[in-house]
């Protein structure tokens, strides 16, 4: 089940120059920043606020470093802009499934490594209304199926 | 100070087929549902999450009422997508007048009326790397500066 907006993916063209506009223009500071190389992206987490789940609600700020990631190639096409809308679950893997039955396609067989060692999943925007979407669990909060135990 | 996202707000040509797209996809429900005539659009509001300023986070389903509506040229423009994000606030009024001390362009004189009562007004997108900006403070939420008292 989804229970919050993760967060909301934000691309642009230069990262350092994107998180000083948050921080100078609203305060927002940076909670988490990493390169990820298999999604070829450098990446800020502004956290924003907490969420009744127990999770919270980021800006994910991310600057492709190659041009042929998926997210150069969007930038290049459209410009700086919203790129994708991330929302959580406790457990990705059953939601993905249960979306994939929806006859929704999943990006990925399985999910892949996200921000602070999440575990993620894309949506085809052209299934979801021109809305590029990840499902995402936070590490360390998968709670299992009963049938699991 | 921006304490929360408040919204993610999403175009669509079919607010119906979309609204039943959220719900039979995620099982979000509308919680609100509205024509604004002023902005030209007729929405619906799911609620996703609780926040930890005592608000919460939506996403905002926006089919334009005319044409010529904002929506509406975004909508001839881009096509289905995320339009907007939003941030909210105990006072839209101080922040948007903080952001255009910053150079910033605001883009109403006064806040106008958004959803659920709610007092909004957005920033200029090129001013934001690319993204479409609304500040909102929610009705019965707007916490009088001490100055006023």
């Amino acid at each position: 089940m989804l229970t919050r907006i993760d967060h909301i993916g934000i691309a642009c063209f230069d990262l350092d120059a994107t998180v000083e506009f948050y921080r100078a223009t609203y305060g927002f500071e940076v909670f988490h920043s990493e390169v990820n190389e298999e999604q070829g992206v450098r990446e800020a987490m502004l956290k924003i606020n907490g969420t009744s789940d127990g999770g919270a609600s980021y800006l994910q700020l991310l600057e492709p470093t190659r041009e042929d990631s998926a997210v150069g190639k969007w930038l290049a096409k459209n410009g700086e802009g919203v790129h994708h809308i991330a929302f959580g679950t406790a457990d990705v893997d059953a939601d993905a499934a249960a979306v994939r039955d929806k006859g929704v396609r999943v990006l990925y067989d399985e999910p892949r490594r996200g921000s602070m060692d999440s575990r993620i999943t894309f949506l085809h925007p052209k299934d979801c209304h021109g809305v590029l979407t990840e499902l995402v669990t936070a590490a360390g909060s998968h709670v299992q199926d009963p049938q699991d135990h």
